[in-house]
C-alpha cells in the first residue's frame, strides 16, 4: 500500500474550520487507499504566544522548561485533528514526538535528530490507522522533550517520511510552492514544478518556506518532497533529486533569484598583513554563536589589509563587542560598520561550470544602477551584497534579465 | 532532610503573578531546609478552555485524544512555575506525569493510578533539585497519556507523598481549609484544626474541596495531608489518622455539617413483593453507569411495595430511559419523580456507637419545619434527604443544633 507523509503548518490548522478542512483533505487520501502519516504545527501563532508567556515568569525562561511548554502547542494540533478525523469516521490516533519514537540530542530549543524508532507509528499503520504527529518535538535519551527549532515540523516529516520509506512527504503550506523569485517582489515569478535539493536551499526565500535542516535531510535519504498550498487546489513544487543530475546540459541554468535582507557589513581597517589575524578575529565571534557569513580580504599598500564580513543585522552589537576586544591584540586601527545591506542572488545547478553567468548578472545590476559591495558564489549560486534599498529592484531586473517569466 | 508535597490547585496559578508568588513559598521552604515536590493543576479554567476547544473540532471528542489535550494544561503551569523558581535562583526542574513515573490504568478521563515510580523524582532530589509535577495526568503501560478526572491533580499529590514517603502532604487551594459547614451558608463555621480521612471524605461540602481518592489514598498510606489557603497566612486543617481513633471518648462526636444539592429522588410504585425485583431494577441502571445512592423499600399492602432510590439530577432522564424499560418486566405500576431534593448529614466519627444522635437531628429538622423524605445512615454520617429550597436552613439548623460554632 502506497504510504504519504503530510505535513501541515500552523496556518493551515490555525482554528477549528480549518483543521477540518485539513481532516478532509487526508480522509480523502485514505479513501484513495493510501495509509498516512500526518505532521502538524501549532495552531497559527501559538508558538509565540507561549514564548510570550514564558517569559511573563522567567526573564530568561530556561531553555528545557521553554521546550517542554512549546511541545504543548503541537499536542494540542495533533489532538484536535485526530479528534476531528473521528468525528469523520476514521480511525486515528495522535502521538507525541516521544509516543512517535523522535530520538534528539540534548540541545534544547534546535535540538538534532539522531535517529527515528518507527516501531510505534507501525504498529499502529498495521492496524489501519491514520497517523497524527506532533511536529517540532523529540525526546532525549534522558526522556526530556525536546525542540527542533522553528520550522522544524517539516524535518520531523521529513524524517518520518525517511524512517518509513515512504513514497513521498507532502508539505502543505499558505503558498502554492517555489518560485523563480519571490512573487510578493515578482509578480511574474514562475512557480516551478520540479527543483533539486540544493537549488531548493539556496531559494528559500522564493515561496514557500521550508526548514532547511529538512532539505538536508532529504536529500541524504532521498525523501522527495512536494510542497503546495493547503487553500488552494493546484499543482505545487517537487523537491527531489531531480533535473540537476540528469537533464543538466538541456535546461535553463539559472532556476530562480533568490535575497535576503538585513545583513550587515563589518569592516576592519588597517589589520596587519600577517598569519593568525583572521583566526584571532573570528575565533570569538564563533564562540559567541556569531553567525558569520560572506568574508572578504582587501590586501592593500604597506602589508596592511582590510577585512569585512557579513552578519544578520541583530547581531551587529555583540559582534562589534566581540570586535572591539581582539583590536589591539591583532593591532587593527578601526573598524566600520554598514547595517542596512542585502544579498540577492542567482541560482541555479551546474552554474558553475558554465561560464557567463557571472558576468551577466553583474552586468544587468550595474545597467540597474546597484553598486555591489561584495561577491561569493558557491557551486549553484551567485550572490551580491548590495545595498537593502535597491534590493527589490535587484531581484526584479534579475529575474527579468535571465528570462525567468519564460517557460524553460 | 525534610521532604514535603506541596499541591497548587488552578486558582493558585491563575496567571503569571500568582505562579511567581508561588514560586516565593516554594523557595522559603527550600531556605528552610526541606526537600520539596510540587504538583501543579493547570492554569485557572485552562482545562475548561480545553474542553470547548475539543468539542469545536469534534462532537464527542475521543477520550484518549482529549486526556493528551487536557495534559497540556498542567505542562504549561508546571514549566512555567520551574521557570519562575530559575529565574529566582533555585535549581528546579519539571516533570510530566510520564516522567514522574505516574503508572495508570487506561480508563480515560478518570484513568487510576495503580503505581508510582518514583526513581527520576528521587534523581532529581538527589541533585539538590526542587521538582515540579504535572497534576492530573499519567501514562499507561503502552505509553499513552492518561488523565485523573476533574481534581486528580490532589491525588497526584497524595500517591507521590506516598510513594517518597514524604513527612506531609501539603494542599494549597483558594480557602483556609475544612470548615464544620460550608462557610458560605453559615458564616460562624468553625475552621477545624484536625479532621480524620472518613470525615474528611463526608464533609466534602466544607470548605476546601478535595478529590475524594486523593483522600482514600492518604488513608491508605497514612499520608498527613494539610490543606491551607495559598493566599492567606493562616493555620489550615490536617486530615490524617486522627483524633477519632485516640481520642474517640472526650471529644465531640459530630464534627461538622455537609450537604449536596441537585439529588433526585425516584420512585417505583406497585412493585409484587417478591425476590429478584430489586435487582432487575438496579442491575440496567448500574449498567448504564448511573451512581444510584440511597435506597429504601417501603412495604406496604397486599404484598405490592415501593421502591425508591436517588441520583444525581442530571441523571433523571437516562435513569427514567432505564426503568421505564423494566416495567412491565417487574410488573409494576408506575414510576414518579421528585427532582427538587438535597441531603443534608451530620458527619462525625463514633457516632454510630453513641446513641441520640439520630433523634436529635431529627428533632432540630422537624422544629424548623422541614420534612425528612429519606434517611441513610453509614458509622460516621447520619444523612436526611429533604427539599432542596430548604437544605440552607437546614444546614445552619444543624449547625447551631450541635453547637459547632463553640469550640469542642
Amino acid at each position: 500500500m502506497k504510504l504519504v507523509v503530510h505535513k501541515y503548518g500552523g496556518s493551515s490548522v490555525a482554528d477549528a474550520q480549518k483543521i477540518i478542512n485539513v481532516a478532509r483533505r487526508i480522509g480523502r487520501v485514505r479513501d484513495s487507499g493510501a495509509q498516512v502519516v500526518t505532521v502538524v504545527s501549532a495552531m497559527g501563532d501559538t508558538t509565540d504566544d507561549l514564548i510570550k508567556l514564558a517569559h511573563t515568569v522567567s526573564q530568561e525562561p530556561d531553555p528545557r522548561e521553554l521546550d517542554v511548554l512549546l511541545s504543548t502547542g503541537e499536542l494540542v494540533s495533533c489532538t484536535l485533528l485526530a479528534m476531528a478525523l473521528r468525528d469523520m469516521g476514521y480511525d486515528a490516533v495522535s502521538l507525541s514526538g516521544f509516543q512517535a519514537g523522535i530520538h534528539t540530542d540534548t540541545t534544547y530549543g534546535k535540538a538534532r535528530i539522531y535517529g527515528v524508532d518507527a516501531q510505534r507509528i507501525t504498529k499502529e499503520l498495521d492496524r489501519g490507522r491514520l497517523v497524527v504527529v506532533a511536529g517540532f518535538q523529540g525526546i532525549t535519551e534522558a526522556q526530556d522533550v525536546t525542540t527542533l527549532g522553528r520550522g522544524g515540523s517539516d524535518t520531523t516529516a521529513v524524517a518520518l517520511a525517511a524512517a518509513l520509506h515512504a513514497d513521498r512527504c507532502e508539505v502543505y503550506t499558505d503558498v502554492e510552492g517555489i518560485y523563480t523569485a519571490d512573487p510578493r517582489i515578482v509578480p511574474e515569478a514562475r512557480k516551478l514544478l520540479e527543483i533539486g535539493y540544493q537549488e531548493m536551499l539556496e531559494l528559500a526565500s522564493s515561496g514557500a518556506k521550508m526548514h532547511p535542516r529538512s532539505i538536508e535531510l532529504g536529500a541524504v535519504y532521498k525523501v522527495p518532497i512536494y510542497v503546495a498550498s493547503t487553500f488552494v487546489d493546484a499543482p505545487g513544487t517537487l523537491i527531489h533529486q531531480g533535473p540537476d543530475e540528469h537533464q543538466m546540459e538541456n535546461r535553463i541554468k539559472v532556476t530562480g533569484i533568490a535575497y535576503q535582507a538585513k545583513i550587515a557589513k563589518i569592516t576592519v581597517r588597517g589589520v596587519p598583513d600577517r598569519p593568525g589575524v583572521a583566526a584571532s578575529l573570528f575565533e570569538p565571534l564563533a564562540q559567541a554563536g556569531i553567525s558569520v557569513d560572506t568574508i572578504v580580504q582587501n590586501t592593500g599598500m604597506e602589508r596592511m589589509t582590510d577585512i569585512s564580513f557579513t552578519v544578520n543585522r541583530s547581531d551587529v552589537p555583540r559582534a562589534l563587542q566581540e570586535v572591539q576586544k581582539v583590536l589591539p591584540v591583532i593591532g587593527a586601527a578601526e573598524v566600520v560598520t554598514d547595517p542596512s545591506l542585502a544579498s540577492v542572488s542567482i541560482v541555479g545547478a551546474g552554474m558553475q561550470n558554465t561560464p557567463g553567468y557571472a558576468s551577466r548578472m553583474f552586468r544587468i545590476l550595474a545597467d540597474g544602477g546597484i553598486n555591489i559591495e561584495l561577491i561569493t558564489t558557491s557551486e549553484i549560486r551567485i550572490s551580491c551584497i548590495i545595498k537593502e534599498e535597491q534590493v527589490r529592484q535587484a531581484v526584479r531586473l534579475l529575474h527579468q534579465g535571465f528570462h525567468l517569466d519564460r517557460e524553460p
